[in-house]
Parts: structure tokens; C-alpha cells; sequence
């Protein structure tokens, strides 16, 4: 409301609670105004009322909420659904332009706010968690993977001789994939075991780059963020070896930015060498749908013409999803988020120990993975393989989500490419193990639950193997199919699902 | 509600009344199971109380949303922001798994039901639209341009030695970096001017293939739906010589769904010669928010293989947006959108035709184009280039969007590629002209007012031109610069933007 | 936001854009002030933009949503739930305070104007729909009856000496318990049968004026709006025997407003005579929800009498809803709907006479009655009531709602008071009959459904009546039990819902 | 989705994924099917998932969502606008029938449902909140006066020779208004002075009760639940006394609800003696908007009768707030927020002590009041009386809502009656005091703030007084004058207000 609109009131009602309203007023608009000017996260978080009161004020500076707008092109923003719209808050036109995802649009202006306000409050989040010198940022609607090869086809014009990608391994197919959507050959560097952990053979990549040739490899791709017992690369070596080379250096940082650990390699990676970009996704570090990613970087030019080369318009809405969380929260209530989840994974690294041995099994020792924890199946798997699988299985439909169980040996065939031990990011990891992470967002109802059914399904798989054990042992064979863990896992354990069928 | 519900139900209130209640709840059921079991559009659309207990039905079948769920993942599909949540009616997984965006989830079936389902009706849709013979498609969300370059990526695969990508040209910056980010090299057509229209050279097209060699062309990248007085391409023929030469053939339909004519084309084009894929955009064409856009084609593995080159899982939230449009419509609203569309059409033809008489200019001659229409601006060209941009300014200050102006001879450099006459798709087109374009969802109040503004506008700028007559002439050279149309034209019209000042 | 908002976010994104988005926002605000300084419901409905920014503008002026505010009283609007929070606006005070319903709230100056500029709209289309000289009218979020009982109970302390209040006989159980529960007793004037219409027996009520003495009479309390053949009282004439006995006169409009008929008579009493209030439902004139009634009048201090009689503060909910529909609808809007049920009243009406000629039945003629309608079922009473019973049961399983059957002589005792003929207004109407209506809002498929289902219906039941008709006559005794129609008429359909059974 | 839903659905995705969402729909189902049979509060709280799918599958049992109903009544729940429908979950037909708020409505077997397990949920809560034996309530959409109004209004036929209400002196408009508006007399007995609490004075109640002869007094009206100094009257002997005399016994339980000490009252009155009905406010008890009440008693067919005096159907908004809030809350999350209120109390009162103490004031000592504080002002007083509602209006402004100052001697009329010392419950209180109170839903950050404001305002207005102490002393005379306290104090304070000019 403007001063016109008070004095209106004020004829209407007594004008001393119309001013309490006016000044009232001026404090959610004190908040915006901050926003606008800093471009930092508050931090303390916006209540509701601001933030849609702020999402309202953006969303009528665009064309298609213009009252007396008409349109005569293409696209005008027209929603047929008043539910659609409604849930867009009535942005429609998307961030970017034809040219470049990050420009401002002439017929959006709340929306190209919302897009500038957004990067640069993810900005200061990747701050705070811990890259302090990354200069560049902006959230796209993609996948971490479709990101990558974003970020390789951008790199492709700067090194036309490139063929190659150089991947320490780490077993996960959106990865591998986006490097064959870009088109290009990813040279896989197998881990090296110390204790427990699965570390990145700084040897075999430098050999790998003098074997190729620094200017037919596109760039290293890293890790960070990973399952255990793989553990996050060795950013810094790595990092320096580009830097002498003279080759590009991405980092994978999928679920990295709850970690001070994955961030402070990224960090210091970028001090000490070469850190090109890094790109982690939205819902796995900021609790907002599945949806997209945010690419980073230490040089404007750099960032800028990764964001150059999306070509046309884009969905507003993972921007809109991080936006409207981060006010949310604050900086304040991101970082207890983060301090949180550092708790948790003690909590559960500490029960599942317990657990381990109650079962004579171990919680392999991966110091260096900040997030994942993998305790091995010993003695499951002793009998037969598909106890393994079975166990996964009986979690899954008990409502264990995210446990991953690793039988041994099990291949699959990836765009051609065939991995040994595949899920274990080696080929031959000396015992099967299963997974379970600590992210953003665990509850200590989360880890007791888990514990208490996984304690149960193993009793029972233990159960079954002791009748069926002058059977067993004769499948050895499955071991090198190429299987979809999850799938087959699901097809073995029909138990419970019967009762599905008197229902509703 | 199920059986034991109703039955606990009718112990509090009328067993009649609980019945009744019963029986309706059946027949939103009925509508559910139909669509499930036909994947059709229904005909009528239906009412928001059907479309939200669907949605809500289909998000309590994924794991994020199951009561008793303990989540040891990474991606857990947490939410941190109860109004994000809800926004996206708690579908928080996405779409797609790591290796294919059209896989199911085993962790969130309602999501992977959405999808399936969301494809299979913008299939009918695109089938009721005209092109009968199609077999696939799946909804991405990226851009239109964005969409393009995967079709490229995964044509990559199966054409190793090819380069080039032959492209009639066309005044659109994303279509052409779409290639270039996909790290081919363009080959522009340029089109040739018959009568007012600019339509494909076809000879030219042969003659490069030739000169190019078939197996170093990755494929013809044709165009349906732009801006007149360029038309859409002559698919039919392109079909033939690709099919002739084995070249694949990608037709950026952008906006076309909304048009019978350039779905025949497509249907055409299948029918006698070749077509691969054809990409459409989601807001374009179905009134829903910038972010999605959909491939479709004729040969289901060629499809499938598109759809697992996006490495990673993705936005649920254009699918979403669609499904929830087209449940609405129905098939029969979405005709009456097309229909009304065309009326539409004429009547911005029919009324452009008349003011641009009144001011001794013509509407140019371009049958072949059903959607977008063009105005010659030979009489303010005349003086000065300037007062064509300035014409465009004073529109889009006075909230007409979406109308183009096009003065000739402007130079633009995309993506290191040089453009003369950038905007209107050939070098040296006759004259200046104004563009305004019958998209769907257009009313007659639009045509109205549009037309009332341009009116003043053509009027305040002869009078200015009346004036400074004298002195004109001067910048010619200005031409040759590098324009960004839109832009220009804001920063010359400053008239009305001082009243800004005195607001709020 | 205001200008120092706007100013940063010129630094963001380009200024020209900003003040495009300035601009717009002055359009939104333009409305708002034109409804503060009017009080006038708008010509042209709001959008959602506009209205939603309008409520969001108010609720921040409530001290509830003051960002700084601490409470330390018994009633602070706080909110456990965010859903409960949402769906009112964040409106949380409701409107008046313990003195006076239409007082103003020092602690939420937003509600408060919010009740203010709702009474003033509503005021506005009171006008509009034809009771010109109003002055006065209150949102009060009670029934219409409990309304009525609120006017009682104000006449009590103008009229110490009075107990009784006439009354012509109207059949609706909440008008008559509208007198008891405010203490007093009811004197029913009886109608008389004027063809086929029942009106008031004037001479009755003077006759009975004289009789009891008007010191001793509260008031006489009329109705317009009425099921058939029952038609609108003679308001003219009843106002001017209460002007010239000094007896005040409250007019029950129940749904009134929406038929210029009503508001005319209304509107001529209080010309000629006295009418002291008239009381209407929101539900039923406005299409919001059940929940709200307007009390409305000719003359200030006595409307603001009964606004004060309200003790505490009452739900802002039903003014809300009202709020929202008229300034969505604009005055346009509504008197559209005023329209369209007039001709649907029209289409009704032609379509039951054929109808009810196709099964020797007649239309009663009943031309005073704007909104209901009436059907003889003389043909089926013949031969047995229950068939009458029958039919509205099968009608209402059948999802026809709204339909009334009205056997012959049915008894029901209301609060101690027999009536005799109950439905019907009167004791002895001549034949059973079936009642339906066109109230505001009615579609022609509305129209269509019914009389195909009355007809399907009314076939079934002559059938069943061939059938049985030697065994028929028997339970003439029944007509003379205190029924519950509807009730009666669920135990006896039993046809169909045994389909419930094998549902989900 | 039923049986053939999921068949349908597994179709199109693994089988083994649709029946683990089947299975997640039951653990939803399960949850409202204990609601349904237990009709008592859940324990846990239900998540938004569930709680909207329960009002969703209770909105479509409402004839006005059925897909295929016609309707021909002159009220069939239409709804012109979308906004107002949707923030009602589509319950559009209000609770209970003409005759009957508890009523069932055949045309809304799921508003009916909705209405009936509210009213058990909120028994469980009463009985769970300390009142143990109670039996029977309901929730009406009126305010707690208009609700006790209604209470007193039924006992009218009960009692026909009443005229009189006894009732000990509280301060409040509303509580006074009821009996007026009801047409009662009431017979105020003032409280006795016991420390520094006031007490009822239970002899004069039964002097006054010998004097007026039983018979003709309707019920003695008591409070629990009211502001220091006054504390809760003495229910156990009052309830005797009633009992004794064979007079109903209304209490007035405002916002005791939240208050154990309030509750046991009630319950030892029922024990000992004789209550008739409680009536509590929604709002000040469950965290919703105004609006609501709850009728409570310990006979059912007396509840019932009263049920039955409300004529016409109602607003369901009020029982569709507080079933959403307990669901959402369980009993767990109601018993939290008591626990936090009692804790809140003890951390208010010691903090005031603390502040009191360093002004030289003191806290009264009040230890039956166990919601509200008082703190004297006698310094303040001292000089001027216009400090003390100076000090008040300093806290308005400061956005301290909710304290209250209570100056000496004020006089007000209510509806013809004359208070001294209004808002003191007294006469002749021995000193002006300020009002603080520990409602439900209070949290630290409210106290301090308030501390830390009240500590600012008497620092700045000791300052004043200071200066000013040669001219003061004058006007004592204002001290007699009928005021609006909160309404003079901002007259008074206008610091502050004017930087509100230069806002937008």
C-alpha cells in the first residue's frame, strides 16, 4: 500500500491503527529491502507473510500480470490452469533468455529479480558452507549430470583437440553419463584400497595424462561427495596436477555443500591449483523436489559462458524452490541444518557399529567420507549371494529408504562400457556391504528406525540361511550378471506385499 | 476412503447419506481408472476436486510421503519449506532415474505414475493435433533449444564422423546455438524470397549435402512455426532428401502444436520421406510456464534413446504443469483453444490489414504462415531507422508485449557467427516491418487494444517525424551495429517512465 | 514495494524493466484506492492478482502479523496451524469487538477494514439489486434465523410490554424457531388460496393486531422469498398496517436478493410503509458458503442498535468469502448472474410445464413467485402417498438435490407448535405436489439433468404402480404422522445403494 | 484409489512399486479410520498429507462435489469464486439443519461427518484438559457471549418465570452484554478484596438469591478464567449453592481451557454441585481465528436442547479450524502447549516481579489467577493519572499488544448500567496496575520483549514526570470521565507515528 492507499484507510478506520499498520508495514518492506541491496541470505528466516508478500511484489512486475498488458507474440505467459498459476505464484516466463539462462528478461522483470536474487543468495550460502573465494554461481534447471555435460560442451570450444575425460572412478551412472552425452571417451582411473577406503590413484592419472597428452584431455572430472567405503578424491593433488598440466578441472560436488569436509576440499583445491567449476545439485544439499543444480566457479568469464551456452529460456521453478527455502531459513537455520546432520552421522555411525558387531560383522573404517558409512555382510554372503540381495530387498519393503545393500562381483554395462564390481567403485572389494548415509535433514527417528529394522531383517535372513544351509552355495554364477540391484532385490522378496490385496 | 471407512462413517451420521457420498466418490474413480487404463486425454476436462485427489492419490504412493519411511539416502526427497511442499503437491523425487529420464522409481511410484501418464496424454494430444503416425514422446524439462542439442548429442552416437548440421536459416538465437552447444558446426541455408515470403531454398539444401558428403552431415535441422514473412520450412521435401540421402532429419516445431498446417507438415513429412524427432515447447503451446519442452518422433527406439542420454533425474514440475493443463481442458477444451486461435488469427489479419492501409503500408502476403503476421514500416523507414526502433520502445512502454519491430539491415554476431539483417531470417529484406503474432489463448481484447496502440504510436511518431524531417537522414550507419532490438528500444523511450517517480 | 525498493532493484536488473513493473503495480493499486475511497463494489471484477495482493496488503496490518510484535494479553492471534493460517489470509481477530460486531479493532486495523469495505460492497449491490434507499446493512456470521432471533431480541428493549409476533404462515422450520428461541410467541396468520397461489390473509393480521393489542406485538415478520405455491408476502400492504399501528416490521429475504421481485416489494414497503430490517442469507444470494446473513435497513441507529446487541467478537469468515466473490465478480458479474437466473427461472419453468403435461400432471400457475416452482403429482397420490415419498427418494439418490416432494396432509409439531399440512404452507392444499427452483448460479444442464431424471423417475413409479394397484389404499393413516421427508423418503429408495457395497 | 486403481496403475509402472504405495495408502487410512471409530484426538499429530486427503474424501461426500448432481434447490452449495471454495476444502453447506446445528444434512453426508467428529474431538479435549465427567458438547460459530446468549435463552423456556441473572462482577463487555441481549436483568454482585485478590462474594450471592426468590432467577453466570486481581469465582461453593436452590449454574469459561486450575474448578463444581454449561472460547483455547465457542455440560439432553435453540444452519469454518488444529497438533502436541503456558507463567510473573521491583511497584500477589498478572503503577499515578494511560498507549505503539493499564477510578456505562472503577472488577481498587497474561502459545522471546519494552516506557515516562511534576497534579477530575482506554491512550501518544509520513 502507498501513502494514497494508508490515507484511504484512514477514513475508514482510526488513522493511529492505520499508521500501526503503515509502520508494521515497513519492516517486511525493510527485510526486502536488505535483500535487494546486499543479495545475502538473512539470517534470521522470512515468516511466511514476508516471503509472499515479497514472491507477490516480483511476481506483479512481470508482463502477463500487467493488468492492461495485451500480447501479440509467441509467448505471452498465458496459463490456462488457475492451479498452475497459482502454484508458479504466477511467475510464467521462466528465467534466461534465448541467449543466456542468467540474462535479464525485458518482459519479466519480477522474474528476472528472482532469478539474480537467487543466485546470489546461493552465492553466500556456498560462502558460508565453506568455498569462501568462489566468485560465480547460477542455478539451472538440470540435473547434476546434464550440468556436467553442460559444462564439458562448454569446454569443448575452448579445447578443440580434447577427447578425452579423465574419472577417477566412482560408481554412479549419471556421472559416467554425462560425459558420453557431451561426446566424450572418459578414461576411467581405478581407486586404490588403503585400509578400508577406497582413495584416487594420484599416480595413475598424472600417468594417464602424460600418456594422452595434456590437450586431448577435455579435463579431470572428480568427486567429492560419495559411498562409502569410497571416500571424496583428493581434490588438491588432483587440483595441482591440472594446474600444471594446464587441463580444465570439474568437480562433481553432488551432495558436497552439507559437508564442510567436501567443501573445504573444493576450497582448498581452488588455493593451491586448478578448480574450474563445481557443480552440486539442489535437492540433495537444500531440501527443495529434484529438479536442478548449481554450477560455481572461481572465474566470472568462465561461469558465465557455461551459462551462455543453455540455449533458450528455463524453468523458474527450482529457482523459485530454493529461494523461497533459503528465506525460509536463514543462514541461521542453514547452518543448524548442517550442524545437525554432522550429529546425526555420529549418532549413526555409532549404532550401526553396535549393530555390526552384535552380528560379527564391521563398520568398515572410512574416516575420510563425511557421509556415507558402509558395514559389510560378512557373513551373509558366506552362504550365498542372494542373501545379500534379499536383505536389500526385505528393507526396501519395510520402508527403509536409501540403504544400499553391494553383493560382490556384480558387473554392468554402462553406454558400452562394462564395470567390474559394479556399485563398489572397484572391481573386486573384499566383502559385500551395505550403505547407509547420514544427509540433510536426518532425524534421530530416522537412524533408530533403521537400525531397529535392519536388525530385525537381519535376524530373519540369519533365520532362513541356517535352514536352507546344506542347500546353498550353488549360484555363484549370478554374480556376473548385469543386475539392477533395487529391481531384482524386489523381484526375490514377495513377502508382505500379499497383503496389499484385501485392500482398500 | 475405502469399505471399513464408510463403514465407520455411517455409525456417525445417516447410512443413506454415507452412501450417497460412497457412490460419488466412485465416480471420480471412474475417471482415474479410465485415464490410467486408456492414457487418453478425457474429453471433458475435469473438475479441480477430481485432478487434486488424483495428484494427492498418486504423491502418497512415493516413499517421501509414506507415514512409517526412515531414509538412509542421500536424496531422501526431504523438503525443507512446508509452502514448497506444497506447491509441488509433495511429488518431491522427480522424474527419471540416473540412466534414463523416462525410467520408473522404485522409490516413488506416484511420480513415476505422473510421468508415464503426463507422456502418454501429450502423445494423444499431439496425435489429436494432427500428426497422426506418431509413436513416442516424452516430456523433458529444458528449453526448446535446450531439447535440440540432446536430440544432437544422442545423434552424435550413431553418426561418429559427422560435423555439420544443415540449417535453413532462421532469425532465432537459441535454435542456432542449440548446435552450437551440441559442438557441431551450422550450415546456414539462406532462404530465398518468393512473392513476400521467405521459404526454404531446397535446391541448396540438396547441393550442400552433396558437396558435404552425406555421412559428415549429422542431420537437416528444419523449422516449423516463426515469425513472418519467413514460413515454415518445406518439410516434405527436406523429408524426402534426407530419407534419400540417409541423413537424419530434427524439426524444431516450436510453437507449432498450436497449428494445424504446421502439423501436417510434420505428418507430411513423415509420411513420404523422413522424419527423426520433432521438439515442441510445453509453454508455447499448452499455456503452461516457461521450463519444458517435448520430443517426439515416429520410431520408439530412436525416442528411447534420446531419453536416456539425460544423465540424471529431473523436474517433475513442467510434467506436472502439463498433466494438470490438459486434465483440465480435456481434449475437447484444448480444441476449442486451437479453434479459437484460428479465429483469432483472422481477426488480427483482418484488422492489421486495415491500419496498416490507413498508414499506407501493407500487411505482407504470407499464406504459408497460420500463425504470425507482418506489417511493413516503409513509410517511417523512410526518414530515419530510428523511428522504427523508437516505434517499438513506445509499444512496449505501453504494455503492448510480444510486438517486434524490424528495421533493416541490423548485423548481429551469435556464438562468433555474423547475421546480416538479423531478425528478419535473410540478408537484405525489402523493408522494415512489424511483427505481431495469433498465439493460443489470445483474445479478441488483445487484438483490440493492440491494435488502438499501435495506432497512437504510428500516429505520435509521424508527427515527430513531421517535425525533425529537416534534419534526418544522419545515422545510416547505425545499421550495421550490433542490435539488441528490445533493448534499445527501451533506452530511447524514457517518455511515461519519469511518472514512475512520483509512485508508491 | 515502495521506492526504494524499486530503486534496488534497478541496480539488479534494468531500470527500464523496473519501472515497467512500477508501473504495473500503480494499475493494482489504482483499484484498491478507487474501493477505500468508494466503498463501491468495482464494474469490473478484480483478478487474483490483484485481490490476493489487496488481502495480503490488509492482513500485514493486523497485529498478529507484525513482525516485531510481542503479545501479553489472552488473545493475540496466534495460530497452531499454518494450514488454519493460510486459508484465512492470516486474518486471524475476526472482526468487532465485545461492544458492537461493526466496531473498529485497535488491534487489527486490517480486519477492520476488512469488515468496514465488505458492509459498504454489500450495501452497494443491496442498491443494485433494487432496494434503492437502504442506508445501513451489517455481515454478521450467524444464520438467517439466528439473525432474525438478533432483531427480536433488539424490538425487546424498544418494546418492553410485547410477547407476541405475527407471523404468515411460512413452512421452514428455522424462520418459526427464529420467534421461540429470541422468547417469543409466534401468531400464525394462515394464507389464503388465490388460485393456485397462497398469500397473505391481511385482514387476519389486522384483524389480529387489533385483537391483541400492538403494545403487545414485537413486530410482524414477513418473508419474501418462498417455496410455491406459497408466494412473497404483500409487503406493501403489511408495511403500511405496521406504520399506521406503530408496530415495527422485519422482513425475512432469505434469498431474496437475487430476484428483483423481492428486493421491489422491499423496496415499496418501506416507501409506503415500515420496514425496520430485512434480513437475507449470504450463502444463498452470494454463492459462498453457509455460514453468513446481511441484516439490513432503512434507518441507521436501529441497524446499528442490533449490531451492538452481538456480545464479543465474531468470525471475520463469511465477510471474507463475501468479500472476495464480490470484488472477483465486479457488479458486471453479478448482475450476469442476476440475469442468467432469471432466464433460467424462464427455461425451468417451460420445460416442467411440458413436462408435467406429458404425465397429466399441471404446473401450478403461480406468477407472484420469482424464484420456486410446483408440480402437481395428483396422478400418483391417487393411489397411494408413499409414491409421492417414493419419487423424492429416488430423486435424491438419483443426485437430484434440491427437489421437495409435498405429500398430502403430513403433520409436524415445530418447538410445541403443530402444523397441519407441513411443506405446504397451509393446512389443506388441494393436491400433493413436487417444488423446484432456480436459484442464482443454476445452469442449463442443471435444468436438462433434472427434468430427464424427473422423467425416468416418474415413468418408474407408474409402473410400480400398475403393478400394485390392486393391493393399493391401504396407509392412508400414515398422512397423518410427524414425518421428516427427506429421511422418510431414504429408508424407502433402497434401489442402488446396494451397488456401494463392492466399492473400493 | 481402490483395487482396480492400483491394478491400473501397475500396468504402468513394477507391480512391486504400486503395492508399496497401496501399502502407504492403508497406514493413512488406518489412521482416519481410528479417528472415525474412536472419535478421539490421535495421540500424534497427523501430517498435512494425510489431514488433507481426510478432508478431501470428506468434501467429495458433499452432494455439491458430486460429479453428476443437478440441483434445483434454492441452496446447492454453488460457489462463484475459486479462491473461496478452495480455502474452504469445498465444504460449502455449513453444519447442522433448521432445527438442529448438530443435525445431519442429507445433502452433506461429508460437512455432517466433518461436524460430529469435531465435537467429539474437542470432548476428549475437555475431558483430557480436566474436566473428566463431562458428556456432551458442541462447537457453534458465534462468539463465547453470543454463546452463553444462546445458553440463556434456552433456560428462558425452562424457567418461565425468570428474570433475573446473578452474576459476580467481571469487567468485560461482552459477559455483560450476553444477558442483556438475552432480555435478562442482570444482578451484579461485587467481589470482595482478599490480599490484593478479588474473590466472589458467595454470601451476597445467596442473600441476593433469597431476596429475588429462586424462581425467578434464570442462573447464576459465573467466570474462571479473567484478568489479576480479579481471580476465578468460587465454582464449588457457587455450584452448591445452585444446587441447593435448584438454579442452573452457566459458567463462563472464556479461556480457561488451557488452564488446569480453571478446569478442575469446573469439574469440582460439577462433583459437588450443580453446573449446567461451560461455554469456552475456540480461539483463546486452540490457537484458531476468532470465531467459535464450544457448549459444554454434563447432561446431554440439556446440551442437546440448546443445540436446538439455534435456528438455521451455520458456518462449519470455526469446527473445520479446530478439527484441522487437533489433528495437526494430536494430544501430545495440546498437552505440550499447556505444559509451555504453565511454564511461560512462572518466567512472566518472575521477570515482572524482577521489573517491578526496580520501579518501586510490586507484583500483586494473585496466586488463584493462573493466567494473568498484575503489576501496580501507584508511582506513576501519583502525579497524573494520564501516565498511566500514557504508559499504555507507549506500549501500543511498541507493538506490546495485549498489556493492559488500569487507571483508578474510570466510569463506564454498558447498555445503561454504570461501572466505577471499570476494567478493575471493582469499585474502589486501591491502585492502578498493569495487565500482562501467559496465554497458550506464548513463547520466551514474547516476554522478553515485553520486558524490555515496559522497562523503555516507564523509564521515559518517569523522565516526563520528573519534568513536569511542578505543573501536574490537575486533572483528577478525568479520572470519573466513561473512557476507552486503549482508544484515549493512542489520542495521547503520538510519538512514533508521524515517521510513518514518509513510508511508501
Amino acid at each position: 500500500m502507498n501513502r494514497e492507499l494508508f490515507a484511504a484507510g484512514e477514513r475508514l478506520v482510526s488513522p493511529a491503527y492505520v499508521r500501526q499498520g503503515c509502520e508494521a508495514r515497513r519492516s517486511h518492506e525493510h527485510l526486502m529491502r536488505l535483500l535487494l541491496e546486499k543479495g545475502k541470505c538473512p539470517e534470521d528466516g522470512w515468516d511466511e507473510s514476508t516471503l509472499e508478500l515479497f514472491l507477490h511484489e516480483l511476481a506483479i512486475m512481470d508482463s502477463n500480470n500487467f493488468l492492461g498488458n495485451c500480447g501479440v507474440g509467441e509467448r505471452e505467459g498465458r496459463v490456462a490452469s488457475a492451479l498452475v498459476a497459482r502454484r508458479h505464484y504466477r511467475f510464467i516466463h521462466g528465467i534466461g533468455r534465448s541467449g543466456d539462462i542468467s540474462a535479464v528478461q525485458p518482459k519479466a522483470a519480477g522474474s528476472s529479480l528472482l532469478n539474480k536474487i537467487t543466485n546470489s543468495l546461493v552465492l553466500d550460502i556456498i560462502k558460508l558452507a565453506g568455498v569462501h573465494t568462489v566468485t560465480s554461481c547460477f542455478v539451472v534447471p538440470m540435473a547434476t549430470g546434464m550440468s556436467l555435460t553442460l559444462c564439458f560442451l562448454t569446454l569443448r570450444h575452448r579445447r578443440p583437440k580434447a577427447k578425452y575425460i579423465i574419472w577417477p572412478r566412482i560408481d554412479q551412472k549419471s556421472c559416467f553419463k554425462s560425459m558420453i552425452t557431451a561426446g566424450f571417451e572418459p578414461v576411467v582411473i581405478e581407486n586404490i584400497l588403503e585400509g578400508d577406503e577406497l582413495r584416487t590413484d594420484l599416480k595413475a592419472v598424472e600417468a594417464k595424462v602424460q600418456e594422452l597428452g595434456p590437450d586431448h584431455v577435455l579435463c579431470v572430472h572428480s568427486t567429492t561427495s560419495c559411498f562409502a567405503p569410497r571416500v571424496p578424491d583428493r581434490l588438491e593433488e588432483l587440483a595441482v596436477i591440472c594446474a600444471n598440466y594446464g587441463i580444465p578441472h570439474i568437480v562433481n560436488n553432488a551432495y558436497g555443500v552439507q559437508s564442510s569436509k567436501c567443501m573445504h576440499l573444493i576450497q582448498q583445491g581452488a588455493r593451491v591449483g586448478r578448480v574450474d567449476a563445481f557443480v552440486q545439485s539442489l535437492d540433495k544439499n537444500f531440501m527443495v523436489p529434484v529438479g536442478g543444480a548449481i554450477i560455481a566457479g572461481f572465474n566470472d568469464s568462465f561461469i558465465q559462458e557455461i551459462s551462455k551456452m543453455y540455449p533458450g529460456r528455463a524453468s523458474a521453478s527450482p529457482s523459485l524452490d530454493v529461494l523461497i527455502t533459503l528465506l525460509s531459513l536463514g543462514s541461521n537455520g542453514y547452518k543448524k541444518l548442517l550442524k545437525e546432520r554432522k550429529e546425526m552421522f555420529s549418532y549413526l555411525s555409532s549404532q550401526l557399529k553396535k549393530l555390526s558387531e552384535a552380528y560379527n560383522e564391521k563398520l568398515l573404517h572410512t574416516p575420510h567420507n563425511p557421509i556415507s558409512l558402509a558395514m559389510t555382510l560378512k557373513t551373509l554372503d558366506k552362504h550365498c549371494s542372494k542373501a545379500v540381495t534379499q536383505l536389500g530387498s526385505m528393507l526396501f519393503t519395510r520402508q527403509v529408504s536409501g540403504a544400499r545393500v553391494v553383493p560382490l562381483g556384480s558387473m554392468q554395462t554402462v553406454s558400452g562400457y562394462t564395470f567390474r564390481g559394479f556399485m563398489s567403485h572397484t572391481n573386486n572389494y573384499p566383502c559385500a556391504y551395505l550403505n547407509a548415509a547420514s544427509a540433510i535433514g536426518m532425524k534421530t527417528q530416522d537412524v533408530d528406525l533403521f537400525i531397529k529394522r535392519l536388525d530385525k531383517c537381519l535376524k530373519t535372513v540369519r533365520k532362513e540361511q541356517n535352514k536352507e544351509s546344506d542347500v546353498s552355495g550353488v549360484d555363484n554364477n549370478d554374480k556376473t550378471e548385469d543386475v539392477d540391484i533395487e529391481e531384482m532385490a524386489l523381484k526375490l522378496d514377495t513377502v508382505h506385499l500379499d497383503t496389499c490385496q484385501d485392500s482398500s
